[in-house]
């Protein structure tokens, strides 16, 4: 058990709350106390609690970064560059996983709030009223989700969603389906937009789904039905899950249908047949959300005084 | 900005240490001013400091888990099954990761040691020593980590290793190679010995190496001119690295060597050649960590592991 403030105190002979001020507001210790104290404390290994400190300083030098899965290949580069992002600045970075539930993210996010100085929320599945009473609580940064008034960082991915789809239509595709994401997803919806407003080509939405490879793996019969020769994906899991699947029911990537995924992840690359894919600046995201979480922090504006001579002070008697 | 104790102290016309003594020793406080006190918070919408909390009570309802890399595809299925296991206790997950460094390692856990209950720290890179001082600072289990006195639950890696040995010398190989971990690894170490005292196999070791593809590719020239027809690689991702740096240099997989790796990752599973791996419980051993972090037990927990055959192996050129 490591040694707490009333091992000191009792050591010492004082109250808790003498040896809480020895550290937190040592001037108001008289000196002998405080010596006898310290010494207690330096003798015992005592150290000081963060958690106790951020009481008094307002600070922890943690900062939070809450995804929606860890076990997604999207998540570890971004999540990879926070951290970096986050030592540079003597911060620690600790990471929660919602599990794709809005409710556990509402939690993780007050569990956080006391424990942290700031968190990074990437990709929220909340409602933005529901961020929005969040943001009241503690310094938050956004990741793929834009709302008025709160800090953000997104990833342009209707241009990547128009890329992919020119590239479809290059190749002479023009009927495709796009197999979106989970319904509370910002980054899902701004695809979905940039697909449907495609000219010359053929859409269909297949979706909501799990961005899982299960998620692409269960809609695999329902492309195979759908009448279209391409595929853009919510992600590289889902458009794996779906070349599994297609293939299962004897339909051929790319032979038979072509298939896009998004993120370029690492899964992606390793995969056979290599996967087209739009890539994500997953690394930029984290390190801009991190620096810009931290200035928002420490961004704490002195404004200037100035002295107003009036009439109320004078030279002291007797000078001249 | 969230509302403080201040605020509440404030507004009832109390000190700040009566607003605390109502959240943490209710009993102390009078019913009137009680009554009045609990009144101002509810309406200004206050919730009572976990940090704070954790003063009085010595509880976070937090669980760290420490890991060495995020980004490596085996930590992963092990994190999410220590989150469902921490969720089922009341507990959040808060996941941090060390880069493979030992000194961040440290920091890590001094770092969380205040800001939670216990950790969970994963395949740790410090030595025993060091791993014994911080002991006594923090309650934690180890995993894949071995030390008197510890709780801490390892998967049996020697067996799995053996597994793996006796596979490539059914198959016919004679000599083969331990492309080993990193130096700070319990695992690397036990793999390590039990390739050694394998029968009927001439071995030799190269390493130790990142344990990354960018790890497995370093070494691809080397294992080309070992004269080896088989190789055990620390895990999917340097067998994965490996077997690219061999087909850059026109050796094939398995056709000319075989490899196999360990951890059966979602990586691994989805690579072609498909791996032959070593499966390793890592989700149970995530689970069992937290349980026994939540009961404080002590006991050293061994969990099995076992040899998946794809199509990464066969037997060498030659052999009918």
């Amino acid at each position: 058990m490591s040694v707490t403030i009333r091992d000191v105190a009792q050591a010492s002979g004082v109250h808790v709350s003498t040896v809480s001020r020895t550290f937190s507001a040592p001037h108001l210790v008289n000196a002998e106390t405080r010596t006898r104290v310290l010494a207690v404390a330096e003798q015992l290994g005592y150290r000081p609690n963060r958690a106790a400190r951020s009481l008094t300083t307002g600070r922890t030098n943690n900062i939070g970064l809450i995804v929606a899965d860890l076990a997604n290949p999207f998540f570890p580069p971004l999540i990879k560059a926070a951290q970096a992002a986050a030592r540079r600045q003597d911060y620690h970075l600790f990471v929660a996983d919602t599990d794709e539930n809005p409710a556990e993210e509402e939690d993780l996010v007050l569990a956080f709030s006391k424990q942290v100085d700031g968190i990074v929320l990437c990709s929220p599945r909340l409602s933005n009223k529901a961020l929005e009473k969040l943001a009241k609580r503690v310094p938050f940064v956004l990741v793929n989700r834009r709302i008025r008034g709160l800090t953000t960082v997104v990833m342009d991915v209707a241009q990547g969603a128009r890329a992919a789809m020119e590239h479809l239509a290059g190749l002479g595709h023009r009927r495709v389906a796009l197999v979106s994401g989970p319904s509370g997803s910002w980054t899902s919806g701004e695809i979905r937009k940039a697909v449907l407003e495609t000219p010359d080509l053929e859409t269909v939405v297949i979706g909501p789904n799990s961005p899982t490879e299960e998620g692409g793996l269960a809609v695999a019969a329902q492309v195979a039905e759908a009448g279209v020769t391409g595929v853009l994906a919510y992600n590289d899991l889902v458009a794996i899950g779906l070349i599994e699947g297609l293939g299962a029911l004897g339909v051929g990537v790319p032979g038979d249908i072509s298939v896009i995924g998004f993120d370029d992840s690492i899964t992606g690359r390793l995969y056979r047949p290599k996967l087209t894919t739009v890539a994500m600046p997953a690394g930029d995201a984290g390190r801009m959300a991190v620096d810009l979480l931290v200035q928002s922090m420490s961004a704490a504006t002195v404004l200037e005084t100035h002295l107003v001579v009036r009439e109320s002070t004078a030279p002291p008697k007797g000078v001249p």
